[in-house]
């Protein structure tokens, strides 16, 4: 939205470009709150990247001391990862991003149940009701890796998919919904962990018990289990194994790592499929081939090692300053107020506020793009072009559309501080009384 | 192979980790002549990355200024790539590296001839010869990640695959042998621009040319054609125009930039057809969804924009030094020594030697694992895992086995100097002096 970022230019009384703007600046001037689009990287982190890039580059394949070094850091970043989520290190397979992640999640289920089908059609001389499409279960406020790859297999004619939608009262997925949606096809549900919009944490650890009960009753290809826990990560607490799910995809750079990924399954091969997209070099044990990112992956073991070490600390700080913010915003704008991030009985993440200030005129778009500080957004980064149309997420979690259209999705993050929170309100309710004024 | 690096250890008398060495100490020490696996990164090159991780972690999706920051960079780096193989900047697709791209380009042409074949028999009511599978042509001396991939698809029923073989005189695949193995439903030409353990240089342009005339000739779906030029990059000038492909594949790794790549495609979903593998946020217009990973983007531009520059300076220090290499290697060893880099008749890239030095115990893993300086490898790093086994590459240019079982792949760098050679040849003499009293 080019005429977003004149707007700032314009009122800010210079133009910036990429190339002269530094990080200071950004730093001193701007209010960044939009810590669930991306994270900046930790200092530690840079560093091991940095390290890695001057002394790791040898290709990890390579016997000779470079590659073994090059090999070394791979291996402890893997035991980092896999520490973070409660998982072994030969369960971490790493990918170029939570994207790749979920695709493959997805590409796993479809393919296994065709693989699976056939294999016991063959043993048994008879058909099993795998026949039929293999079935998916999501819910309709996924994130588009997820929900985009399963219209494409759907379109395809390669799956069924049934988007099963959140409850508008407490916009979490209902466990009993997505029991209901189970056909004797169904081969994976896939459900977020928490929503980048709404902050709201999903029922997955419910789910994934009810799921693993109708697993054992039955004779059938079992019902695999995904989350994609891109936005819980470095916010609350995430345990693979407590969760019980199969897959679980982790994106670096939500937790203040590089723009990698990771992907853990509960043993990939042996417990859990998992069926490779790409292929070629063997790298990750022919799950993902290709030669590995070794400094990136050096800064996301950093990272995990620093959210495994310090997530109480985030936590409550996140949460501490996200109540301020929530208590500022209050104060300022009263029953002008309407947090959209708030529903009875669901859990939310410790740094997402999600916030509509009531009035004809305060469209989120345009209350960001007249702030003089404050970064946000009105949704996820990837829908920014999507023009001025109120999130879908936050309609179908119930949210009015009115309401929706002046929605500000306020994401804090470790660093953040009541001042900047002081700072950010005060320029929205400046940016309100202009254009209030000016209407 | 563990006990490969052990020897190495032995000798030396002490155990290398990966945490104790320094760059220093592989500098000093070693003499790297493994650039083909991969190289380091141009001081410059890491400069960018390290300004990138700082400075441009905003979301390039982001409408506000750290976004716009960071999409500048990725335009600007687009232009740079663009230029090193002289296309349009819309014609780069980033990628997580070289395996994602060759495998996105084989995934497209099933793909495009599925869709196509359906859409002109649903057209025109009648059946076109693309009712069968579509047919793949490419090499036996390809990289695993077309020739895996390719066995992929022929394995699940989705394409016929002909690997035409080399020619064991020339190491090259001949055009005549190309347009042979033309069918009907022949939908992808994938032929290496230079191969990675001979350095030979494929007749990609002359395939090209031929190519098109029958394209221009048949009223089918045309033959869409690739290159994976890898190896050729910063070594050789590549111009995917003069060239005539449809489709080339870039990798950082191999141009002293990081572990990314890029695919390029000559205007991608119009004049080309271009199919996702991954479904997400758009970006990449779609064809390559996930968050941008800008700060190796920043990096891999920086390092096409090198290339650009001083290729004709690269290229020429190469080739002196390979040149000096063989000299010393002749003198040294004198009838002992077979080039399994030399055909007649075929250009080589500027800095490949791949050598045997002939002898019963003068297997190339033993020679290299007791080597003191040099560090080199046999073949393809990512064949590094398949024991003692003769290179399969060497073997299908009619290299005897009892050759290419001694083979030594020596790629030079911009760096390697006259006294590195000097060093690398002493150690080899050294070593096969131990390794035939020692017998």
């Amino acid at each position: 939205m080019a005429n977003q970022y004149d707007d700032v230019a314009l009122i800010k009384g210079h133009t910036f470009t990429g190339h002269t703007l530094h990080h200071s600046d950004m730093d001193l001037d701007r209010i960044y709150m939009d810590y669930n689009a991306t994270t900046p990287l930790e200092p530690e982190v840079i560093q091991v990247i940095s390290e890695a890039l001057q002394d790791a580059w040898g290709n990890p394949s390579s016997n000779y001391i470079a590659g073994v070094k090059a090999k070394t850091i791979i291996t402890q970043s893997r035991e980092n990862v896999a520490r973070m989520v409660g998982g072994k290190a030969e369960d971490i397979i790493f990918t170029s991003g939570g994207t790749e992640a979920n695709n493959l999640v997805l590409h796993t289920a479809v393919e296994h149940f065709r693989r699976n089908g056939r294999a016991e059609e063959q043993d048994d001389g008879r058909t099993n009701g795998s026949n039929g499409l293999p079935h998916i279960i999501t819910s309709n406020v996924e994130h588009d890796s997820v929900k985009l790859a399963a219209e494409h297999l759907q379109r395809d004619g390669k799956a069924d998919v049934t988007y099963v939608p959140v409850s508008k009262v407490t916009a979490r997925v209902e466990v009993e919904d997505i029991i209901a949606a189970v056909r004797p096809n169904t081969c994976l549900i896939s459900i977020m962990l928490a929503n980048n919009e709404t902050g709201v944490i999903m029922p997955v650890q419910e789910i994934c018990q009810k799921i693993k009960c109708l697993n054992k009753q039955h004779h059938r290809l079992r019902i695999l289990l995904h989350t994609d826990a891109a936005q819980a990560l470095g916010k609350i607490r995430v345990d693979a194994c407590e969760l019980g799910v199969d897959y679980l995809t982790i994106v670096g750079h939500k937790f203040y790592a590089p723009r990698i990924g990771a992907l853990y399954v509960n043993s990939p091969g042996t417990k859990t499929p998992l069926y490779p997209m790409l292929f070629g070099g063997g790298q990750e044990r022919n799950f993902r081939p290709g030669t590995e990112n070794t400094p990136m992956i050096a800064g996301l073991g950093k990272a995990a090692e620093l959210v495994t070490t310090n997530l109480l600390h985030y936590e409550s700080h996140m949460r501490s300053i996200k109540l301020y913010l929530e208590e500022r915003l209050q104060a300022v704008f009263k029953d002008r107020i309407h947090f959209n991030s708030r529903y009875p009985g669901s859990d939310n993440l410790p740094n997402t506020c999600n916030v509509s200030i009531l009035g004809p005129t305060l469209q989120g778009w345009r209350v960001l793009s007249n702030c003089n500080r404050l970064l946000a957004s009105v949704g996820a980064a990837c829908h920014s072009d999507s023009g001025n149309r109120p999130s879908h997420i936050l309609l179908n979690c119930g949210v009015p559309t009115e309401v929706a259209a002046n929605a500000l999705r306020l994401s804090v993050g470790r660093g953040t501080s009541k001042a900047d929170v002081d700072a950010a309100v005060e320029d929205l309710r400046d940016t309100v009384q202009l254009l209030e004024k000016t209407d």
